[in-house]
């Protein structure tokens, strides 16, 4: 009888064309099913909590699949991480129930954009990391940022808003900007977020924290419902899918 | 007239065969002199700290070398890393005294020894990282480190004592091992480290941590003055030369 998996997958995307598959090209989804096929010898399409694009990576990425008959986890889980290639790694798998699904069952999705602020990039930093030369002032980082928490319209801060089938309305339950040493990074937790959306965030961020765009503004920018070129995306290598919930957040809304 | 210019380099060590010119090899100094060359028209010999073997990184590795004329730093800073691969960078440059050498005036340095700690390695830091799946017992960790801090003899912990033409000899300032997350960074500070000195120290603390060892015997093995199997290398891709010092260090000896 056929039996359902979810697992948690890490991967370094510098060297894929994103998660879905597209013939002719490496990404995630493909690499993972070739690899689940190498084992139980049938393709098995691969469900994720929600797709990243090229150039970005996961720490914990959830997914769900369906195997035709019962396999031990812990068979899997080995038989799996020997197949794969190391830019991927399954860190855990488990049998679930029939009816779980890693997108629509997901309550929250925290990203982290991790951002390497010094005049130089540092070489053993720069496939996971954005480089910004100029000194990032977090301060006004975060006071932009504490404008953009709670249930917004947040078409100015996606890609294509006509394209998002669940209107662009979304609840974002944290967007915090740390700092240590020369690396800076934003975690945004948020429901679930449109195409786009967080590198979106990460860019405008980017633009308080050089100077360039006044933090008091993030509540206007918000309410204009408007894309425009004021918020650039930021580039993909800084931008990780860190975890995804299911079940209750670890947050409130302020 | 010539100039004498001293720089601080950092780089990911992972497709480079280590520092030293090898006919045939991509090497640090050999792309590094090839990046000079191009900008003066002339093959400069560029020395370095101390030599790092292949797969090892840098993060404040510091070279010397001479122009016949002399060129604004602010200059060469930008022609080098316009010409330089990404995976080396020059952090900084500045004219120096004549007599300054890179290696000779070193009074100290520090390595730092990046070890993921987790049952499975992380894509994204797999090239930055060793990997140990035990988890380290870093309190043990510590226990043996702090009995080989000191003026010792480290012929038990290098790779070939017979062939150390200074002896085998040195001070080592600090030796200590913390934990934050995942990640376990072993700092050593020295005034000078043998051949695979760090690495040898590295191999023995990883045994300790895993329990395959006891700390207590850290000072019966130093005393041994011995190289044996129980202290084995631990793999390069974890190691970063961290910083090097001129004049004064930042400790003093316990």
């Amino acid at each position: 009888m056929s039996r359902r998996y979810r697992a948690i997958i890490s991967y370094d995307g510098t060297d894929f064309s994103g998660w879905q598959v597209q013939a002719g090209k490496r990404t995630v989804q493909g690499v993972l099913e070739a690899a689940i096929e190498s084992v139980v010898c049938e393709r098995i399409p691969v469900f994720c909590s929600g797709r990243t694009d090229r150039g970005v990576h996961a720490r914990g990425q959830v997914v769900h699949f369906d195997l035709t008959e019962y396999r031990p986890a812990r068979k899997l889980f080995l038989a799996f991480n020997a197949r794969l290639p190391e830019d991927i790694r399954v860190e855990r798998i488990a049998s679930t129930r029939r009816d779980f699904d890693a997108r629509f069952d997901a309550t929250g999705k925290e990203y982290r954009y991790i951002i390497w602020n010094n005049p130089v990039p540092t070489p053993d930093t720069r496939r996971t990391t954005a480089h910004v030369r100029q000194k990032l002032n977090v301060k006004e980082m975060n006071a932009a940022a504490s404008q953009l928490v709670g249930r917004h319209d947040f078409a100015a801060f996606c890609a294509n808003p006509g394209y998002e089938r669940d209107g662009t309305v979304r609840t974002l339950f944290k967007l915090r900007v740390t700092k240590r040493g020369n690396q800076v990074v934003i975690s945004a937790l948020g429901e679930g977020f449109l195409y786009k959306m967080v590198r979106s965030l990460v860019g405008y961020l980017i633009r308080v924290g050089t100077g360039e765009l006044p933090a008091k503004d993030a509540a206007v920018i918000l309410a204009s419902k408007t894309r425009t070129a004021r918020v650039p995306s930021a580039q993909p290598q800084g931008l990780f899918l860190w975890r995804v919930f299911y079940g209750k957040l670890p947050v409130s809304l302020p």
